[in-house]
């Protein structure tokens, strides 16, 4: 046994409650052992010792690792437990000791792995409509213009044109309206808009007042008119906050370039030195930019500003939730904080981070509910780029799951490709079979998943501004077929088995495996990326989606089944 | 190399901020793997793609691995960082892909590890005065009566006797007043007394009023001149918190008991029906004992309620911190409100939870200060013993150092016994010479430390209620020696290296090492608990204290030395 490789970490990811009488409880190790692994477990104030024994499943496995899960009932709150892990010739005890032969159950007191008790306010609440949710993420400046009457004076590129980093093509609120019908029957059933708030940019993650929306994308009158008619087709509305910094032309920031330090806003962001100087750039910014000044989140000032944001546009507009810029180096302080206001206005608000790393430290069930799923995104472009074989393909894919607690992978934002990465068609190489394949593996894969608009037309893009372009709204005639296909795909994350199934990830040969299960159903994804094949569906399983033909499964090509 | 022993998180306790400008980051590893370890580095904006490289140490190692360590001084505070791992034969990169040969540098932005930015709101900021604190535990019935014009009808037990569970003997804070320079003299920082507000019991684990001292133990009066003589002698006080539950008796509960759902505070327990019954015990309680129903510590007007109390005591006696009663059971969103609250009154007031267990969960700054440090009494009880040797003592002092963040480290409230445990000198068959040395060591290693009265002159007793004895002060004389050596140990508290020197524990034989630490001093503590044997000095290694003789050091001897 690689005694070493063992891992348990009490109160974490690896043990935490899942409801208020239910725990989920984790233990990894080598996978080249072939264990057995039994939770042993009694309550904390029990003193007559007795301990009751179950067996953990073996649920995930990856590259190094094999995991071991058991959801866990519990009749009193106050969990002590140990494991014992067996491989036939050995048998060692793990407590907070460590590993060791042997177990003094006497004074586990000191000892054991402790769950000393489960609380309300402790407790990470999924947001129910996230597990089964399709999002539509439209960058609205590009989507489709619908007003025609407005000042179009800072238009600058027709509509048809490849996009500049300056350019402006006149996407705005109406042209979103009008096309509500279309996303409705793509399946959505959340749209994601970037930022709307009044700035200087096509993008507008500068943002010089919140409170307003920019006049290019339309007015308040527009926006609750998108909301009223999105939430009347079912369809929900999140938008993007910026927080992590605000433009230089904001007047909060501008009364720190004229007043420095006799500005009330002074110590709202990072100055070095007495005023705020846009040339010298005396002041921390996001990235190295002049004009995104980046807010001090430390200060409750600030946090209180913020907040106000957040609860205005759902207390006014009934907004569903948050996408939140940058979150990553936002302090955690103002996201427990924004957390608390954001629920007391709207339990099912999610909350959601531009996080592209590990975010187990904000997935703890006090700040977001989720999070941008980028692991998920890296894994999809290695493996259909073809640089990673569908074994390895299915090891990340249950590595990433391990990071974080099951509400959390439920809730996470699981995509292809955003406004700031090239279009996933195009990285590669423009296989519409392949897109499909990914798409499908979005869909089924544990959490939400996220549109980018075009995606549905096969829309290309390189890199920032390109990944940008204006939706190619005279193709979509032509599309029909890619369309449908697409439509397909997003519906199956009505299935039963996806709101609260598990997961079961591996692979075979050159194919890779997806099962979404509950007792009563099962949902398979097979992917195969590797030459054309016969597949046979086993007993009682339905072909429910894909692009096989009879009875042959074809490179890059994808199919669905359930049973 | 064994790979699937590496270990590393993000955003942890294995990654996280020192100060607004360092971090410190470790990583583990199989002990057997002599490995050579580099953190390569850049900063998560510098598009340059230059890397940084540098090595990190071997600071600590226990029975299974080596914890390799950095303290990484930041020019910019957005990190992204891998490790690259070497064992002579093969090299190996650590990121968030998990154990690679080789790392893809180019797309970093994915798979990096991330420290993204360091915020004044989340920084575990130190109680600068809990690094080399020494705390004297007092259980106030029993140390010392000093009135005797109180009514003392309740008193039941001849100060001589041996205490039974419901004894009372009739300490009181007159009494502690009294002995104060007797604290003093042993070298004592802080006071730690166990619960004096009002309650039915010797131990007044169950509240009546949080508002109010027991009259058997005296008045507010009385309470202040104790903080204003203790603060005039440099002496803080520490009050004990019992906010998981309080006594069946207490107005709040009794009005739950009368009118059921009727009273306000019926949501304040958890309660099966509608009246709390003290015959049915229909609620939830501390352990299973009736008279101390549990409290809802989600529920926010229990919250408020008890900050106020937690407020009240230092903003009207200027107290200098809680010990929390049964911390590990009480809501974690209570507690990051609580710790908010009381650095609001007084920012250097320390919060120490009685976390019998692995305690991170509680320890990352924006909970608790420290814990009452069990698992170091587990070790010394354990070695002490004789149950382990001197490389497994050291293993376990190891060990439980990389459980936490350093600053969690240094403020460990390190103790050998409380009211709560056996007396140490009765666990270990009453040497006198074992009780020195686990002196030693509870004051070398890194945290403050505890003396439970009476230790100072050997007082012995078994569980509760015989460690609960009263203070033999009549043999005060007759100890004299003893007293002297346990003040020279204290002392040592006050040595340069103890406040922020580092830690290195290591064994030899049958000799236990503690060495602490700064780049000019290093302070060392020799243990023996084998045969007597000779020692020589190192080059310039002066004797600080010890109880050897000549050049021998004998059986359960200790020494200490300085260069």
């Amino acid at each position: 046994m690689n005694k070493p490789a063992i891992l348990h970490l009490s109160e974490s990811f690896m043990a935490y409650a899942l409801s208020l009488d239910e725990l989920n409880i984790r233990l990894r190790s080598d996978k080249k052992d072939k264990l057995d692994v039994s939770l042993i477990y009694t309550y904390k104030c029990d003193y007559s010792h007795v301990w009751k024994e179950t067996k953990m499943e073996k649920n995930f496995e990856d590259g190094y690792f094999s995991y071991y899960e058991i959801n866990l009932k519990l009749a009193d709150k106050r969990l002590a437990y140990v494991f014992k892990i067996e491989d036939g010739s050995e048998a060692y005890y793990l407590s907070e000791n460590g590993l060791e032969e042997a177990y003094d159950f006497e004074n586990f007191y000191f000892t054991s792995f402790h769950m000393p008790y489960i609380h309300e306010a402790d407790l990470f609440e999924p947001v129910e409509w996230m597990k089964d949710a399709v999002f539509y993420q439209i960058f609205p400046e590009r989507f489709r213009r619908g007003d025609f009457s407005k000042d179009d004076s800072y238009i600058n590129q027709a509509w048809e044109d490849l996009p500049s980093p300056k350019s402006f093509a006149g996407g705005d609120i109406k042209g979103i309206i009008e096309k509500l019908d279309h996303i409705k029957d793509l399946g959505v059933t959340c749209l994601y808009l970037t930022p709307i708030f009044i700035s200087p940019t096509n993008h507008k993650y500068d943002t010089i007042d919140y409170f307003e929306i920019d006049p290019q994308f339309g007015d308040k009158n527009d926006f609750k008119k998108l909301v009223e008619k999105a939430h009347s087709l079912g369809i929900r509305i999140v938008l993007d906050a910026v927080f992590n910094h605000m433009c230089h032309e904001n007047p909060v920031f501008k009364d720190v370039r004229e007043k420095g330090k006799e500005s009330i806003y002074y110590d709202w962001f990072y100055i070095d030195g007495d005023k705020a100087d846009i040339e010298k750039i005396n002041y921390e910014t996001f990235a190295h930019v002049y004009n995104m000044p980046k807010l001090k989140t430390s200060n409750k000032e600030v946090q209180d500003y913020l907040i106000k944001i957040g609860k205005y546009w759902i207390e006014e507009f009934d907004v569903d939730g948050w996408r939140l810029d940058v979150s990553d180096e936002v302090s955690h302080d103002f996201w427990k904080r924004f957390r608390k206001a954001i629920k007391s206005v709207k339990a099912d608000a999610v909350i959601i981070g531009e996080n592209w790393h590990n975010a187990e430290a904000f997935l703890r069930g006090d700040e977001f509910d989720s999070i941008m799923n980028y692991a998920f995104t890296k894994a999809c472009l290695d493996y259909f780029k073809g640089k990673i074989s569908a074994k390895e393909a299915s090891d990340k894919l249950n590595m990433i799951l391990m990071r974080n607690r099951d509400q959390a992978n439920r809730m996470m934002l699981n995509f292809l490709d955003t406004h700031d990465t090239p279009r996933f068609i195009t990285e590669i190489g423009g296989s519409r079979e392949k897109l499909l394949a990914a798409l499908a593996l979005s869909v089924v894969y544990m959490g939400a998943n996220s549109l980018y608009y075009g995606t549905e037309v096969g829309l290309e893009g390189k890199g920032d501004p390109d990944c940008r372009r204006t939706f190619p709204w005279d193709k979509l005639g032509e599309e029909q077929d890619f369309l449908e296909k697409t439509k397909e795909i997003l519906a199956i994350k009505k299935h039963q088995t996806i709101k609260n199934g598990n997961i079961r990830i591996s692979s075979e040969e050159d194919l890779l495996l997806v099962e979404r299960f509950t007792k009563e159903k099962t949902l398979g994804l097979t992917i195969n990326l590797g030459e054309e094949r016969d597949f046979k569906l086993g007993e009682k399983e339905i072909l429910v989606a894909g692009n096989y033909k009879d009875r042959k499964l074809g490179k890059n090509s994808y199919l669905i089944w359930e049973k």
